[in-house]
């Protein structure tokens, strides 16, 4: 036998949406469920690809098997498709396994003709409503099956209205009706050089057809692209016997949702028409009622709906966004899917339905994503305010802010610090920047990219960014930019929403954060799911401290260097200066008392839990002026001619800054490389972290420090360094007296690290992937650059599915970390294996690092609950025996 | 039983080096051989090696054994050790596995003390000799085993020399020797606080206690550490009973090579001294008399030393540096080893014992290492000319140079153009100095590396190059650069020595590059023997001349950029400054010609044999001016008030160059990401390539052009270009109705593309390994940086054993290469791989190219006979089956 093509709904499976697509599916389960649906069949998403494979042509015997279902539904609502006296009518919708909302193509009333329109007419004893119908009719089939714009019969209906003088297309009579379907019929004839169909069977063909080639119309090939749905699935096509609300005033039609999609609040939710067919709702023509008068004006309907509402998220089990129909004070139910929803209102959903018994803990974990935690976490834009947005750059990092344009960060921090709300602008941030950074509202930058400094730094901080904004042309001589015409002057007021990238003129109404109960527990429930662990990156005790609140197992990266800014700047720079090993030395003595306290800051903030700190990472030069500004500077003051101790300063300044310029400071010489050609710069750093320990212990708190020795490459940097590491904790330990467990670790973030970990790991107790360099270096990126130059490019045009800053690159990057995860245990079978990279904090790279083994991710600590979810959802979804893991939301 | 652990000369096995030592080993064959060798024995290095184990202390029953060695000695001279009468005397000479000439001790005359002195007077009826010999030994013991300053020996003989009126020790009456040896004595006593040891055998013990010592003395570690040489080889000690060339003028002593070790000539080369002891012919007292003169002074000996000289030969098969003494008109021999030799000497000495018969032609190829080549074919500093050296860098590319100093590529350019011979004096070098570069004789930089610019192009062109060289400041302003006090100013002449790195005042004699008849013999031989291929990177048409004269099998790296440079460079900006895509191809179609021209002139040179032509590799900016000159210049127009369009022309060049500006260009917009961007580029430059063929073969020659994309680490990079370069070339060759075969492939350069090889390999025909920049991304390390940075100090502190730039890095880079091979060729399995990083013409990186089973390694044209000669030495080593491998020369 040949395979079944077309099922009535009673037939179909609605848990096989691949072939049912997601409407079929719902109006099976509903018609098997005993509601009350219009009797139907759904041709499958299979006839969809023989249709395209056959070079668009129907399969052979399809329209029999169609004519064949058509009979069965003929004969349970008891009227004759293409009857003259009283016709049955369909609607013809497209329904693909993913939903694809307004992408593709439907026709509704058809089986309509010259005749048929008066045997409707006859029957409903409504010839308004029939000739109303009859128009809908043609207009639809006219655009969609026909290919006539929609303007053109639009200009006929305006017309009509204003020669009858109507204000609403409801208003317009019989008569007027009958002259707008002549109008439309000569219009056809005009546009395609043939009569309107009048053949419903005709009708029906081409309209399935025309459903089928909606599938590759270019709108629903771009959303598939965005999507990344497969272009193989296929559409399914519903016939759908028309029920109609546009009957009377005992009629009417409407959306629902089983709960407050907003909220999440267990509350009935929507809104309807009266006399009105689906279109009208959505073109927005008449305001709509909400549901709740629907209890005044039809009680009886309205108490049916409320038990649809209960049988249908008993039987999904989750939140319901129903279309529904009233023919006359008969309900009918056309679509159920579950509803789009808030951030807020899945969280309390998810929650309020595993309380409910409706579904398990497991499934309430998964029914959050972890990106919607984002939007919990930080203040948003008040969707209803009107905003005047100038600009979109890449929103770097989540939330939104607003306050006055500031062009330097020394101003935005002296400002900032005062009080002010500052919204700083740069073209690009450094180190230099993270006072103005810091005590800015937000940062708005011309370049760079998702993980350019000021991204990261504004992440770090839990503070919104937009950053790689290049339509914008800063000049920071005028203090100004511009946006095509507009100029935006220092202390002009904007908004920037780090969660679109949206930069809006002036202020704009905010919505707090919310981090509800309902979350807190959600989150519980995934850190007992959850098998690896979640640590934050964090600097400061203040950091430590929000990264603990948010659950954070330990610190996963403490970044010696950010202690190195502000007023500790020139210190470091003595350091620098520095000729001999003594002068450094003396300036390190006055670093160590400073690094101790913030180290004791993090130990007690922590509780306990490990605390993992990395030595210096970053060359020496970015501690001095940049060596652009300073040799312009330097050439200014001899062309005016200034001479003497000013300028022989300056000269010396520039000629240090010389000497460590690089032509690629990122593969230059840093961290390890620091440290072994000045060791006494980690003896420090060691010094004052073992100092640190010996503080907290002595105060009877628990504490556990980790090393980390950063830039690692070769196995004798490993090992001579971990001996000094050793040497000076011991040192401290033995004349204080007491014993401090501690670990010493190396980042791998250098290709070279990866493929020696075996060699590493003799001398390693713990590793740390910095996938932030690593990814660098494997695909020869610098994350700096690559944005605007060539990356964004790249995954516009599909060279790249993503960024591989954003997502963690599993084919390149991801098999050098699997080299370095086996061979590092190989030597060292209980070495822990984390992530401190910014993919620390991204849901589909915490995926990848549970299935390669690692022990656990760290992220800044505003995204701590973001991955403690995503680390929960990396469990589940590889939990193979559980069978609600392939659902499609 | 007990390990023997002393042996006597016939008892031992010449062949086990590491057990006899290399004197040792000597001593026994030819003691074997019925040559005339003093008796003797050799105390194990394995003694050596328990003698460190145990503290510092002989093992048990070592001396007895050495007692009963000594007895057998005794019997065979007839002598006895200690014997008043008519003592046996001994020389105790250490004698390592691998030479390590004059690091460790040797004491002669052993056995004299009071008593026997006058025995010794007697029995040679010469007192004046036996006090001379007795003061020697005092002196050597005093000094070797008891630590006394030789100075204070030397005072005490000066005195009595005075006293005697006597010019040179040999003058000294026995009287004055006398007094001597007693001025000794009391020397001994008043520094050691104990009297001079007068038993021999307590003198011999302390002696061979004495040469174990040595093997861990200062010197001994430090070149044990410069040469690789393991520190648990230990040395074995050799006993010798003396023979003396102090008994008059019928005897002597000298040393001989058995062929000229200078020019390789068969001919006996050496010199000797008449009345003297070894040390006197070392101290350089009296000028010893050439070895020809021996013939007349001692005919029957000098017959004696030709009979020896042949059968050293032919026992060895190798050329031998022998040592001899001749004590009352009666030869003994104290040494033979394989002579060092200068790089001519050992490709005439190689082939010309292969065509005696000595050797095998594989061991000839052997014989000669490939770096000795790279001296035969530049210039070189005559070595007996007088020079000033100034300075020490880095030897970066071989040869010498000497003319003018100059600071501005520009005037080197122009004035080397017009014949002046000229040392260009850089910072260090970019791109835009290749003018300069090529119209210098030589090039001197302060920064950078082996592999910087200035040393990748210098060696390209074969150009002697020091580079890295920080001790000179250069001040670019004022035209000089200082080292110490001395300064060098513009117009000052130089000589640089890109073979040691020295700097030197003035100009040296040089001698030319030979490239001699034998070596163009021995590199046939390594051809027949070779399994991998030898191609040359060249980018122009006299280049790949020189480089198929050389005997390159091909061209493995053609780089188009370097076409874009001199007179073109405005074209190509030109096309950079485009706005618009129109615009840039109106430029590039401008440049299209140039190019076609290159390619015909390099197919031409290279006579059908494979051309790999690179697409375009640096970032764009690298052919703008460099964005902090043109930001000091527009500032310091603006300071002086210079406005309208001369500023404004600037500034628009400065917007362009700062939106090209990179942090990490070495990790930017280049190479085929520019090709995705601006298609037109790579559709200009294989237009140019594919009509350069079609020009070609019209002619009727054969022609194989292969195109290669750079920087690839996405397979859809290498999908969608290969996809353009094959449009481009079906095209242009349907339009001329011809067939040419040509290649698509990819470098792999970017770690990502090591780790896809697979994917790239499904569009490209081979891979070409850039171990250039697979290196710089696999450590993370910025060639032009690292250097000076921290890459040296790493190599001094053993932290990196040699410069990854100079040989793979097998551990780390390799590994990625072995992968890229295995899963490149797992997908296609005829794909063709090569390497044309600088790696290419390093032999010890060639031998692993072999190993890992590349087609063909491609290096600089200079490079190419060292690379053909390497490869063979790569065939030869791993046949495991050749027996004489493991020798040690």
């Amino acid at each position: 036998m040949e395979k079944k093509r077309v099922y009535l709904f009673e037939e179909a499976d609605g848990k096989n949406r691949n072939l049912f697509g997601g409407k079929g599916a719902g109006l099976a389960d509903m018609t098997k469920a005993g509601l009350p649906v219009p009797p139907g069949f759904i041709i499958t998403t299979e006839v969809c690809k023989e249709y395209q494979e056959l070079g668009k042509n129907l399969p052979e015997g399809l329209m029999d098997e169609v004519l064949q279902a058509m009979k069965k539904v003929e004969e349970k609502v008891g009227k004759k498709f293409a009857d003259p006296s009283n016709p049955l009518l369909v609607s013809v919708r497209s329904g693909a396994p993913i939903s694809m909302p307004g992408m593709m193509d439907t026709i509704l009333n058809l089986g309509l003709n010259d005749e048929t329109v008066e045997g409707l007419a006859k029957a409903s004893k409504n010839e308004r409503f029939a000739y109303d119908s009859y128009r809908r009719f043609i207009q639809m089939f006219g655009n969609v099956v026909l290919g006539i714009s929609h303007e053109k019969f639009e200009e006929i209906l305006e017309h009509y209205k204003k020669e009858q003088g109507a204000k609403l297309d409801s208003e317009l009579t019989a008569e007027s009706l009958k002259k707008v379907v002549k109008d439309y019929k000569e219009l056809v004839k005009k546009e395609t050089g043939k009569d309107f169909p009048q053949d419903p069977y005709t009708q029906l063909e081409l309209a399935i057809r025309a459903v089928f080639d909606s599938w590759n119309n270019e709108r629903a090939i771009k959303y598939r692209e965005i999507h990344n749905i497969p272009d193989t699935l296929g559409t399914a096509v519903n016939i759908v016997t028309m029920v109609f609300g546009n009957m009377g005033d005992d009629s009417g039609t409407g959306v629902a949702f089983t709960r407050n999609p907003s909220t999440g609040e267990k509350e009935f939710y929507g809104e309807y028409l009266t006399n009105a067919q689906g279109e009208d709702v959505v073109a927005g023509i008449r305001t709509p009622q909400p549901i709740s008068k629907l209890a005044e004006e039809m009680p009886e309907v309205y108490k049916q709906l409320l038990e649809v509402r209960d049988l249908l998220e008993k039987y999904y089990r989750d939140m319901q966004d129903i279309e529904f129909t009233i023919e006359r004070g008969k309900l009918y139910m056309l679509q159920t899917r579950n509803g789009k929803r808030t951030a807020r209102a899945a969280v309390k959903i998810a929650v309020d339905m595993a309380k409910e018994g409706l579904i398990t803990k497991e499934e309430a974990i998964l029914r959050v994503s972890p990106e919607q935690i984002n939007q919990l976490l930080h203040a948003q834009i008040d969707p209803d305010a009107p905003k005047k947005v100038i600009a979109k750059g890449l929103p770097a990092s989540p939330g939104a802010a607003c306050g006055r344009v500031v062009f330097s960060s020394r101003e935005a921090e002296k400002r900032g610090k005062e009080g002010e709300k500052i919204i700083l602008v740069r073209p690009e941030t450094t180190p230099d920047d993270i006072g103005g950074l810091a005590a800015a509202q937000g940062v708005l930058t011309s370049r760079g990219g998702m993980t350019s400094h000021a991204a990261v730094v504004a992440r770090g901080m839990g503070k919104p960014a937009v950053v790689g904004c290049e339509v914008i042309r800063i000049d920071l001589s005028k203090e100004e930019f511009k946006v095509g015409d507009i100029v935006v002057k220092k202390e002009d007021i904007i908004t920037i929403d780090g969660s679109t990238g949206e930069v809006i003129l002036g202020e704009v109404p905010m919505i707090p954060p919310t981090l509800s109960e309902e979350l807190k527990e959600l989150l519980s429930w995934a850190d007992e799911v959850r098998k690896i662990g979640v640590r934050a990156n964090a600097d400061t005790p203040v950091d430590a401290q929000k990264a603990f609140e948010y659950g954070a197992e330990g610190i996963g990266l403490a970044r010696t260097e950010h202690m190195f800014l502000g007023e500790r700047l020139p210190l470091v720079q003595e350091m620098i200066l520095a000729e001999t090993e003594e002068e450094r030395r003396k300036a390190l003595d006055k670093l160590l008392p400073v690094q101790r306290e913030d180290f004791v800051g993090l130990f007690k903030a922590m509780q306990g839990k490990p605390v993992t700190i990395r030595l210096i990472d970053p060359p020496l030069h970015e501690f001095l002026p940049p060596l652009i500004d300073l040799t312009v500077e330097v050439e200014l003051m001899k062309a005016k001619g200034i001479t003497g101790k000013e300028l022989e300063e300056k000269e010396r300044l520039l000629s240090v800054v010389k000497r460590l310029h690089e032509f690629n400071p990122m593969m230059g010489f840093r961290g390890c490389r620091l440290g072994v050609v000045y060791p006494e710069i980690f003896e420090m750093q060691t010094r004052a972290i073992m100092e640190a320990a010996v503080i907290v212990a002595k105060e009877g708190l628990p504490v556990k420090p980790e090393i980390m020795i950063p830039v690692v490459g070769l196995e004798s940097e490993m090992e001579k360094l971990a001996d000094l590491i050793h040497r000076i904790a011991k040192e401290v330990l033995e004349k204080n007296k007491i014993n401090i467990e501690y670990k010493v670790g190396t980042m791998i973030e250098v290709p070279r690290a990866a493929i020696i970990a075996d060699k590493l790991a003799k001398n390693a107790e713990f590793f740390s992937f910095g996938t932030n360099d690593l990814t660098q270096m494997t695909f020869a990126y610098s994350r700096d650059d690559a944005e605007g130059k060539f990356l964004g490019f790249y995954r516009e045009k599909g060279y790249l599915e993503y960024d591989p800053f954003e997502h963690l690159d599993r084919e390149g990057v991801g098999e050098l970390m699997k080299m370095a995860v086996e061979r590092g245990r190989k030597v060292r079978p209980d070495l822990k294996i984390g992530i401190c990279g910014e993919h620390g904090g991204d849901p589909n790279s915490i995926e990848f690092c549970y299935l390669i083994g690692l022990d656990y991710v760290s992220c800044s600590p505003f995204r701590v609950p973001i991955a403690r979810l995503a680390a929960a959802h990396a469990t589940l979804k590889h939990q193979k025996q559980m069978a609600f893991v392939d659902r499609t939301v």
